[in-house]
């Protein structure tokens, strides 16, 4: 079960490299886009949070497969 | 089945990387393109869901190659 | 078997990685252009579409490769 | 259990380097963005704050799956 | 033959990483000229049809072979 | 308790290597953006120290982890 | 036998990196060029066949090793 | 005990490697920022040393444990 | 003969990766140069087929190599 | 004690590699920004010298450790 | 003979990679400069020959060193 | 006593990549300031010096360190 | 003596892939100087000729070292 | 004593590496800067001069130890 182990919580730590550069990508572009127009800044925030979404949700999942591993 | 718990888990984390890489560039394309033209904001968060669900469907798909891996 | 486990696993990882990069590549730069010239969107649509395409073809047959090692 | 410490250090190590670099990034673009326009500071340490929490809620996630390896 | 299935699926997926990038560096490389130049945007579609195809050609010869492999 | 030291050297290493880029990425801003507008100085601070203590507390986090394996 | 398969496939697919690469970079080079001054798009395209030509030649050949490797 | 060492002896050395990246980052931002508003530059050095003191200290608690595993 | 075959296989990638590369570079800087100034494109074309042969040359010494290994 | 010469050799080299970079990075910055404003390049070496000092100490810490090593 | 085979293998290719990057680079340095100014483009030629020649020469001695290798 | 050979031959060799690198990258901001100001030229190559000696300083140590090794 | 073998492929290479990487970075520095100063063009090949003969220098140096390994 | 072997060889190359590394970047900032200010040229070439001496000092020193090693 050793590799198990090992898969679990390498898995975990790339997901979160993944994951955190995506919402970091993102969320950095939305900041500068609402800092350049503020009036829109609330539309932006919207697709923000709909995309981080995208990441969190399949980030989630492969946390769970991680889980499933840590725990044979 | 040692090797298939390791490509379990160190597959889901880095289909993680890609398909939010992929999303997470393809997001901050739109909404630095939102934020220079809001009135065209609506056009391009249509386009960001379709590129979006293209990365998602084959990211899913990678995923439950992984999950038939680690339940062997 | 295991090697093919292991080839199955991180095959359709490192898919996820090179097709994800590259619709989010050309999806970014189709949401760029459009963003700059919003009458053109439909017709850059429709090439986006076209070469997202291309890759979605060539991953999905990666990816059948890759269930093909995994189910051994 | 020598392979689960060795995920568990390594994880929570790899683990920072995700979250640190995701949070790095929008915090660095959140400050740029409110040195831009400093009447806008407040709505954008909102949404930092709201984008951080979401990279600090999977890394963590990760962390606690890292010291279950560890207290293996 | 455990070889031969690990360079099935790696071969398999890194060739979706150069295809896939190849494609999506000339697709995004189109886009902007397109959108910069909307006049110009059927004759720069043939010209990224003739290149994708190179692209495609090499690629679906290297799948040919990572198959051949696979079914070994 | 071979792998156990081992992870834990390494792993406090690369959880520098993570922070302090994280860090170091969020201050450079910070300065860059008090240089530009020094009026703004005050607020610019305090929103880096908000974020550099996020950081700071999953990077203390892993630290902790690895000083558990180093004891083991 | 299996160091010949495993040279193979690595070898088809590195030669797709190498070869989509450096075609996709002259093409979007072309491309782009083609976008500014659409009165030269005829003998741009005809510098782009060459030089992908001399690409393609030398990519073909490293093929053919690679299913010289497959066969044996 | 010899895993011990080389964890000692490469932690120690990555550990720099991170430590001097971040204090060469924001300490480079913080000189361009005072070379272009040379009135506040006395508060940019605070801010300076602040920053570089919150990655001194994570990286002697990292060089702490390197010693401690040096000693075993 | 086992590391020959090896030796082939991804020598001959290598290269393509190598000259596919240079190749690609040089082309994309004499288009965009030949696109600038259209007049001066005959005089570029004929620099570049003179570098372009003499990467070629080297790659075609190295791939000879390659393919005496994989005779062996 | 083997794998003890080898991190005291590669630590020590590796320490190089960190303190050297960013003590490079910030002395570069130095520059420029005395270059660009002659009359304030008193306060800037002091800055750089402070900064450098930062690095210096934690890189001869990392190498006490190598040649405590080194000769064990 | 074995790893003389693979260094000759590998040692070609990477002497390629070499060779091809830096010949590739000035060449279209060249171009730049001569498209640039197409008066100066014989004298920015005689340069980029005696260049090209000095990094032709010290890869054409590696070559050699290869082919040594080989054919042992 | 192979190991301590191997390090000695690799850390003399990394050593000089960091400290090469770290003089060159400050040595070319010090020429291009004192190209952009050539009044300024004494001082700054002043600073060079003094900033160059520090990473000179650090790089024998390390190079010491792996003499000694060799000569075990 | 195979690792010996082993050692004259690969750093015949990596001197090829380090000194061509050299002298092409400065040659096309020269070009583009020389290209942007025709009546300074003499001046500029000679510094650029003191600085190509100096890594010529150390790359035969080391290219020496590389064939007494391979006839050893 | 084929790690000796190993580490002269692998040394002596990686050692060039950084060399021309460092020589190709310094020298290319003093051929741009000699190249913008023609009658600074002099004082540029003794600065260049001066710190590739001291890159080129410390590459001696290691390629002596890399001797060494391959005389053993």
């Amino acid at each position: 079960m050793e590799y198990a182990y090992l898969a679990a919580g390498f898995g975990a730590a790339l997901t979160i490299i993944g994951g955190a550069f995506g919402i970091g990508k993102l969320a950095s572009a939305a900041m500068e886009a609402s800092g350049r127009q503020p009036e829109a800044a609330g539309e932006i925030r919207t697709s923000m949070i709909i995309a981080a979404a995208l990441i969190e949700g399949i980030s989630l999942f492969s946390l769970v497969i991680c889980i499933l591993l840590a725990l044979k």
